[in-house]
């Protein structure tokens, strides 16, 4: 499956253009922009015919996104493309992967369901898959998903002298100490201790004696980053070395990066999301993945 | 085709309420929030199973809305809806109803195919019909159309004394005529002279002597309010009695709504856009037009 033309949604030029690169592809031109009353406006400046499409686009803060992306899509096929693809290096809304009270939309699927609808296949990297085995449990089409963790452990054994591996809880310990491993470090995950319906308390109890290891906190996503800015702090107060962490998506809302460096962490982020702390390159692995999509090619 | 449900997306209750009261239906609990990702949470505290439910959404600055509009459509069906309807005083995207350069997308229809696959019926006012002779074009569910026309000439009848009612283009001279006819005034249209590419000209020669009469000018919406703002001027200039701007939909982009008051004008509109210039109520109408709908009720 070798697209012949990918498309960058604004701020994913740089994935786009890795991956048009890898492939002896195209960069397609899309017209993206807003009319006065907050319509969305789209114009395909490539022609389209018969070629296979691959459309760009990190799914973070996504309700803006999404529409423009169905639209884009959309747009595409009636402009006579033969296959429309999405990378999504970020994948937005696996979170909601059942539904926990009664009445609760479970966003996961539906927007599986529009993306299915739309697309004829998906890449991304790590999707939050807590309660689903696979995205085949709810996406319809073929994806392939890229794994970041041997290219986080490169990084770490590059760039941390004597890591200690931390992960956030033990539902992450398979995945923590594949890292772990990868990177010839060893490992714990924090205990979580849950006090009453909201409030969870982290333990580092069972860190035991960091010594004169460097802790590196690891988690697939950051969102609020209260977990981590928790276990900065608790380490900090112990008087051990300067934690770092790393995560595949930086989401940082509100202000989570600039409380994390506050508080006296690096912070490492992979490139799925745009943001200052990117420093892991996955868009050569994503390239590499989309190779091993059979998907018929024009 | 009675719905037993309303639910009001945010800001729609208003038109919920009377929607319900008019057919003895109870109004429906939905929680609609933002994670600290930007992802939307939805949650239905009403019990749907086997119900008929109209969901009212107003979709003025679309993008935001249509998302979590489609979430909670799907969502209700999940939860054993019978019937989803969406009651939409104003609906969006229906300017781009044609490619007018080359790969531009045609937002009308991927937005009908989108609510189409979501929704069984819609119901909506004045909708922009301008190369499309009916919804049924692009919509492939059961629609009715709610006309403002009778109302605002009602309110300019009641209003206004001495009234000349004033089109945009010779294009809206037909519906300007019904609107004149039912508010037993006198109407012309502007003339629009195109200067190159973008810029267009109003004339206000063909309008003659207004002499004692208020100038009304009427359209189906203002955006941006650029030609009404530049008539305001014009019949200012000359001496006129200051003009009144009565719209079916008042998106006001921006500041159009301030200068049009700067200008002198006073400003009206039907109540299909919650807006301080709201003064023609079109719910009673609407909560009529959902009679008409012929479809399977619970």
């Amino acid at each position: 499956m070798t697209p012949s033309i990918f498309i960058a949604m604004p701020g994913n030029e740089a994935a786009a253009g890795t991956l048009a690169k890898a492939y002896g592809a195209t960069i397609g031109q899309l017209e993206l922009r807003a009319f006065p009353d907050g319509e969305s406006y789209l114009r395909f400046d490539t022609d389209l015919t018969r070629r296979t499409l691959a459309i760009v686009c990190s799914l973070d803060r996504p309700n803006d996104k999404i529409l423009p992306l169905l639209f884009a899509a959309a747009t595409a096929r009636e402009l006579g493309a033969a296959k429309v693809g999405l990378v999504a290096p970020y994948l937005a809304y696996m979170r909601q992967d059942r539904r926990f009270k009664p009445g609760e939309a479970v966003t996961s699927r539906e927007v599986a369901q529009l993306l299915s609808n739309a697309f004829d296949w998906l890449v991304t990297v790590d999707p939050h898959l807590h309660r689903y085995g696979s995205l085949s449990e709810i996406y319809s089409i073929p994806t392939r998903v890229v794994h970041a963790a041997s290219l986080m452990a490169d990084w770490i054994k590059t760039n941390v002298a004597n890591a200690l591996i931390i992960g956030p809880d033990s539902e992450s310990e398979q995945w923590v100490s594949t890292v772990a491993k990868d990177a010839g470090a060893p490992y714990t995950v924090l205990e979580k201790v849950r006090r009453g319906d909201r409030e969870v308390e982290i333990s580092i109890r069972n860190l035991g004696d960091v010594g004169e290891r460097t802790p590196v906190l690891v988690d697939d996503i950051i969102s609020t980053g209260r977990t981590m800015l928790e276990t900065v702090r608790l380490l900090k107060a112990r008087g051990d070395a300067a934690p770092v962490c790393v995560a595949v998506h930086g989401l940082f809302a509100a202000d989570a990066y600039e409380m994390l460096i506050k508080a006296g962490a690096r912070v490492v982020t992979c490139n799925t999301v745009r943001h200052t702390s990117n420093a892991i390159d996955v868009h050569g692995t994503l390239a590499k993945a989309l190779g091993t999509l059979s998907v018929s090619t024009d």
